[in-house]
């Protein structure tokens, strides 16, 4: 089952793919895609739907993050070995764990926008994992049926702001837009092998990540179990996996984003993202 | 004016302390303190109110978070130079940004909860900025026009995870009550300089923490308007602005929080708190 939502941003609709792949509406019968409608039972409830005579959505419609109510979004560092080893790093001895803000969360083909100021700005494709109910002190045996399933992810970065500023990653993760999410929400039993996934990235047609989930470190099993040591995980809270080999800044010379480019990303079986870059309207 | 959120967990109303010190439920008026009830104009409303004939609130009441709808918790490391200095830090040439899980967010009064396997469970009394209105690309000047008030927050720590497994701090701030937040949320009008407030933390009677915002390296002003480079700041977020000396992890032996311990911790005009210290009723 794919799940979506649609509409102007912080306005967005919940609404399903059916079997023809076109999208109906669900704003008649639950409020969101999110909070209980994410456990077991709210999935099973819209997986018996007869969907034939729901609404369908505008073929031209925006689409937000396939998530609503995020309470946090926690990323994985260096979470492919390929990766770790383009950036000069070590493979860390446990997930190197940080956050995005939640305020960074748009559609999958939302602009990604360049900060004012930015020099560094850089795309990461990633696996997103979306808790489906509250987990804390979760076994690896467990996890996954706390996951109400997965989604595409850019996990966009100033690497600037990110290392060049004293200490911790947010500030180079949580510009508004640097997190794309969607188009769907697949849920987890469509999904056989989380660690079976190729995911792949290009910049104006020119691939720059193609990677596979099987090279991951620290797996989507792992990572719920070892999350819900620290702190309790929520129906709506994101997981970014870590990306593959292929970032700006492992380039010789690094590349990064600039106005005008489009970026374009998927993962097998997740649908894909494309975004125009933009400086930002802000000025 | 000082304005706080009570009832069970999740499901807190809004209140307003009148002059005599009573607190008075806004349930009738507004939805929470949150949102567009923490601008200019929506805290002039509030003060406009003739709180007389509102309902009192009962005074056993549990107090939550005295906002709501925190998107983000932005928490700066290291900023003051004494409490550097115990940790065996220099002074960060910027300020050092992390995020704390908004889930870890309680009431005032609300335990600490040693989490399982957790040794080195730690204390931070500290300034919270809560912000009032959209902030982006803000001079320094105009920062404070986007603050709707201050708080008390401990910002309580686990050090083995911030510091003794794999980079970044967010897996040691993020604990479920690990953020501890009120009992007020004073309008910035009543804090005429928030670089000239004592502040004091004491563990079982014992003081621990005693210093002044005077000695903070990067005031309130400077942190709105630096934060507001790298993201947007919404109502409702928090900023926690560090800890002065005297952390359990710069004692020497350092000394960790322990089951039934009694925390107390308070700053000028801003309130005091009171936790006790469980082991996790989870297990």
């Amino acid at each position: 089952m794919k799940l979506l939502r649609w509409g102007p941003k912080g306005q967005e609709k919940p609404a399903i793919l059916d079997k023809q792949g076109t999208a109906r509406d669900l704003s008649g019968l639950v409020p969101d895609i999110a909070g209980p409608v994410l456990s077991d039972t709210g999935l099973a409830m819209l997986r018996g739907l007869d969907t034939a005579n729901l609404p369908q959505v505008p073929q031209d419609a925006r689409l937000g993050p396939c998530v609503g109510q995020t309470g946090k979004v926690i990323c994985i560092g260096l979470n492919y070995s390929d990766h770790a080893a383009e950036t000069g790093a070590q493979v860390p001895p446990e997930p190197i764990t940080f956050m995005k803000a939640t305020s960074a969360l748009c559609g999958p083909n939302d602009p990604i926008i360049i900060p004012r100021g930015s020099e560094k700005t850089d795309w990461e494709v990633e696996l997103a994992i979306i808790i489906g109910t509250t987990a804390r002190y979760v076994s690896e045996d467990n996890a996954l049926t706390h996951v109400a399933g997965y989604a595409v992810a850019n996990d966009v970065s100033e690497r600037a702001w990110q290392m060049e500023h004293s200490g911790q990653w947010t500030k180079g993760k949580s510009s508004d837009n640097f997190g794309q999410v969607g188009p769907w929400l697949v849920t987890r039993d469509e999904v056989s092998d989380p660690q079976a996934l190729g995911l792949w990235l290009s910049v104006n047609g020119s691939k720059k990540q193609d990677g596979s989930t099987k090279t991951m470190v620290y797996g989507a099993a792992f990572l719920v179990s070892y999350l819900s040591r620290f702190f309790t995980l929520h129906p709506g809270d994101i997981v970014m996996t870590g990306t593959p080999p292929g970032v700006g800044l492992g380039m010789k010379p690094p590349q990064f984003l600039k106005p005008g480019d489009v970026v374009e990303l998927g993962i097998d079986g997740l649908g894909q993202q494309r975004q125009d870059v933009v400086v930002d309207p802000r000025g």
